[in-house]
């Protein structure tokens, strides 16, 4: 009989950094699919910020929260084993929430087959949440207009990097803010980037000013913290910010305080958050905006690949350290 | 030879209550309408709140700040007394942009005019800029349905008591928040609220829940101050938060903080800042939208009038105080 791997969530996370005990590793045995059932072999998991606040107990969230005793949630890649269902094949590479496990088993509901030859790494990093997210938010509450300045925080993350491209595809000046010097490069060397703010060390005021003279038009926010109040101080009248993430406050127990709203009404700002789950249905419509870049070679990707199901437990901690140089993806 | 009063800006507000100083008191001859311009007799001014913001230095504003030594921006309503433009005759009503000042000598751009017989009162305050204000914010904005719930701050103000009154018209749950039990009592007797909250004296996140037990859809923002953070908190997702005002505010040397940004990922909120000044192109819609509500007897106002020019001064700080009960007037 064989086993596979698997890892459950049995409490909540408190404030902080992911303590590895609340997960649980366990070993279960190999199912068979039964009638209608897929069995996948999960090889890529893709680990997002988003994961943090599946965790925690809010119900009030855009998603339900894992429950405890459940596999974690995530997404993957992997290749169908075995197939009782029609729509899938053995040896069908396939996509979707698949959770911390190596093998998946279910009715196929939610996973999608992708091209086989991809690579993996480039389907989780671009085309997988990433990429969606992005060009969701970007295109559908950003309206970036060529000319126009844009700064995203969180820039040399999954996300944020695939926003900066775009942007810089539609002809923005775009202006990225990261953690480190070797991101930073990496934003302006590779990416193609206008600017590059590292928070931790740069004066975020002084930057900003000499990197947008002419103000910003759309703040794409990943991170929060202190750069907020500075990129909110220099919004130009009409600005988007588009909130995607809050990263820097999703571990702290009594989150930092937002800019105050008299700017909002001066600048006469439009102020949109957002979650993929809500746009689910627009994937299509998503991936038809998306690819085009990609295909004329516009769209940069690294990933940071971690190995083995249990590293996904210490991964999920790379996102307040921001260790992760590049798409988490943890190889099964 | 006969004179007028006018009042002049001489020099910006610190800080706080607006000071006397700041204005200067002149006497200036009356002048004659010349080629294509129009002599006005103001007979009723308007006191709003964004008057404040007009008088501050701040050039990055929707509107440029009133310049030094120049007669105070103002709207009201007056009577043409003599004219050489073609579309005025002596003996029409008009209303706009004349400042504080008893008459007003120009070419007629910007001033409307209006049907003879109409309450100057009720004109300024449902039909001039609170009326096209609340119209524009509520429904361009808000996206009222019937059966949501709307938190309106400020809400025995000017825009406040409109939105509330236009909102209940579409079938919502209107709460307002006002800062004494006079004006909530009026809410909930003469204007059928649903529920008024004393932010002075009401425990605001015990009013909140028991007012509005299924969560906000909208939130109309005239205020600020803590009330703004307990809304936010009980926002629902996909909800509306529209920022007119922000007065609790608008006299700190260091304003308040907002709230942390991460229910506006959960929520999917979105926060939308705007002033009418860059709808004016739409009044023609917003009177026509307005206009049924009003004709309808859906549409209550109350009018505080002050007498005489001079008056105008102290009464701009009723809006710090709260002091008054309905809509700023001077009675020229």
């Amino acid at each position: 009989m064989s086993t596979y791997t698997a890892i459950k969530l049995i409490s909540r996370p408190e404030p902080g950094p992911v303590s590895p005990e609340i997960f649980e590793v366990v070993q279960e045995e190999l199912p068979q699919a039964g009638p209608g059932e897929i069995l996948v072999k999960q090889s890529h998991m893709s680990l997002d910020p988003a994961m943090l606040g599946w965790m925690s107990p809010d119900t009030e969230s855009y998603i339900p929260p894992v429950e405890l005793g459940a596999v974690m949630r995530s997404s993957g890649l992997g290749e169908v084993i075995e197939s009782n269902h029609p729509d899938f094949a053995a040896g069908d590479c396939v996509m979707g929430m698949m959770g911390w496990t190596e093998y998946y088993l279910g009715n196929g509901a939610g996973l999608n087959k992708v091209q086989p030859g991809l690579d993996p790494e480039m389907v989780l990093s671009v085309f997988a949440l990433p990429g969606l997210t992005a060009t969701q938010g970007l295109f559908g509450f950003g309206d970036p207009k060529a000319g126009e300045t844009i700064v995203v925080s969180g820039a040399a993350g999954s996300v944020g990097s695939l926003v900066g491209q775009l942007a810089k595809a539609e002809g923005l000046t775009v202006i990225g803010v990261a953690g480190d010097d070797e991101k930073c490069n990496w934003l302006l060397s590779d990416l193609g980037f206008d600017g590059a703010i590292n928070y931790k060390t740069d004066d975020l005021a002084a930057r900003l000013a000499e990197l947008a003279p002419n103000g910003i038009d759309i703040y794409f926010e990943n991170t929060g913290g202190p750069i907020q109040h500075h990129v909110f101080d220099r919004m130009n009248a009409h600005g988007r910010i588009v909130v995607c993430g809050m990263i820097s406050d999703y571990g702290k127990s009594e989150p930092s305080p937002g800019p105050n709203w008299i700017p909002i009404i001066k600048k006469r700002l439009t102020i949109q958050g957002f979650a993929m789950p809500d746009h689910f249905g627009d994937v299509p419509a998503l991936m038809g905006k998306l690819g085009p870049y990609v295909m004329e070679g516009k769209i940069k990707h690294r990933a940071h690949v971690l190995n083995g199901l249990e590293s996904a437990i210490g991964g999920l901690n790379m996102f307040f350290t921001g260790g992760n140089k590049g798409k988490l993806i943890v190889k099964l």
